[in-house]
């Protein structure tokens, strides 16, 4: 799976003064009010960001603490190389929007960016995507040798179990933990990922054709976590109460993540058209020379554009049900996102 | 890790008529009393084996359904090799030592199973172990290819904790889902293959040197997840009750295990020298080969075997305190198996 971006933008925008003062300017276009939407989103994801990596660090500590020292070391590369934290940011807005607090969201958030980090170390290694570089950093398997990176995956794999077991009490852990392998499981993520090996002929199968198989690759390939990452949010605030957690919020959540996912995938099947290595921190161009089923592919530029654009519409609407301007803001930052 | 055995012991051996009828002869020999301990065993045994691996096949269906077929082909094949389903019995054995039964330790027996077989197929990987034949047969990635092997891995890994989160009720859910995720991750079982492979110079860092060392690689790598079967067993039987489980019960089932996982090491290491590949179903011999570390190799064959009887005794009277005969007689049976 691809990862999208590789710096932390939050970071790189907000360091910025001048948008800063486009913000005050009281004429302003329309690229620059989109412009400074995006910074007051930034504005507010980046405490907590800073509070999500904290969070890891704790975490991975208490996982990796009294193992070999070479697992910490792999794991932390690849869990502290520079990520926009998208998942574990979904997990807190959603967490948030029902009642809960970024405190609560913690544990939440740190198992699926695990469970994220886990998958993009095997899919870098030569049998699967077999790529070098990542997050503009050369990859585990690349830094650590393949043995230590299949290592370091498992056991982020199965740390982020630990996180959830460990976090919360028992109701929120266990619905917590059965979501999380549904959707990183076999029928979710990792069921997305050998559909994907399938259509690139590295795994025996029919290969996915056309519109319907290409969502339903992304839906489980990116969509399943996207989703696991906001019902966990939800959970880590709801579940414990005697009812459990609403069953509205959550159909909201699903919608939010089933248009999210696909709208984040159409805008890095665009990225990898446009954009350059320098920006992606990471090869691009690379799915179109593999003949690997992309958007842009299949329905061309424009009709992809429009597509992230209906996707963009349809995940604002859910957010908004959720209540939540933050989750509305970031489907529109994706929508206009140029790495 | 090596599984040792290849075949199902319990199916070969009680289908020999002539060992029954040894069983009822009354002037017997020392031998032929750990013979027909070792059948009636086993005789015990088969109906449980039986029961697992029905439970396997329904859990498995119920992790895999509706994601690509390939997902359940290369599970299904590594999981339903012949095995003697070591780990499993342990669960079971003791929640039926503590009260439970064998019905509900089968969430259990099938999380091990599984998490256990997740770790033959990536350890197999020719960046791994390198081996092209486990359990009699092709290793998974000599049959499906390196891509699909490592996603069997991880759905096997990830499709455990949803066995046990969807298999018990939440408190017995949330305590396992941590035991599992300690006994198996980065401290555990990942923790001690990584020492494994350092040992082998197949990850950098200080290779382990002299017994305690190796002690310590086979409390990671085996007896973690012994470990982890043994008080999932305890916890299906016991997690729901109001004070949870019994402490007692619980240190009793650490014991067996701390000295089962070195018993079967023991015992894995002294067939690896003299048993024969037809015999294990696997290449043998190979450990000499690597230079790896060993305890014949440590303390010689016959310092070995008696360090293999000292465990026996161990185990033995820790199964005596939890209460399971069963598990006794597996401990004596390990020390006596020739495959």
């Amino acid at each position: 799976m691809k990862s999208g971006s590789s710096t932390t933008d939050a970071e790189s925008r907000v360091a910025l003064p001048h948008k800063v003062a486009n913000m005050a300017s009281p004429a302003v276009s329309p690229r620059a009010d989109a412009e400074s939407a995006s910074d007051r989103l930034l504005a507010d994801l980046k405490p907590r960001q800073a509070a999500i990596d904290d969070a890891l660090g704790v975490w991975l500590a208490r996982v990796t603490a009294g193992g070999p020292a070479a697992v910490h070391e792999a794991t932390a590369y690849s869990l502290f190389a520079p990520g926009k934290r998208l998942r574990p940011l979904l997990a807190v807005l959603a967490c948030e929007a029902v009642g809960g607090t970024l405190e609560l969201a913690l544990p939440s958030a740190c198992a699926v960016e695990m469970i994220h980090t886990y998958s993009l170390i095997h899919d870098d290694l030569p049998a699967m995507d077999d790529d070098d570089l990542r997050r503009g950093q050369p990859t585990c398997h690349k830094k650590f040798g393949e043995a230590l990176a299949i290592l370091a995956g498992d056991a982020l794999l199965t740390g982020a179990f630990q996180v959830l077991a460990e976090g919360y009490a028992p109701k929120t852990a266990a619905v917590s933990c059965l979501e999380l392998a549904k959707g990183a499981g076999a029928v979710g993520m990792v069921g997305g990922q050998v559909i994907d090996l399938q259509a690139e002929g590295k795994v025996g199968g029919t290969p996915p054709e056309g519109l319907a198989a290409l969502e339903d690759l992304h839906a489980r390939k990116t969509g399943a976590l996207f989703r696991s990452s906001l019902r966990l949010g939800v959970f880590a605030a709801q579940a414990e109460r005697p009812q459990g957690a609403d069953p509205q919020a959550l159909a909201a959540a699903d919608e939010y993540a089933a248009a999210f996912g696909l709208l984040f995938q159409v805008t890095d099947d665009l990225l990898d058209v446009e954009s350059t290595a320098d920006k992606a921190g990471k090869r691009v161009g690379k799915d179109a020379a593999r003949g690997k089923l992309t958007y842009p592919g299949l329905l061309g530029i424009e009709e992809s554009r429009r597509r992230a654009s209906e996707l963009g519409q349809t995940a604002t609407a859910a957010a908004e049900r959720l209540g939540s301007p933050l989750l509305a803001a970031l489907a529109q930052y994706v929508v206009q996102r140029d790495r």
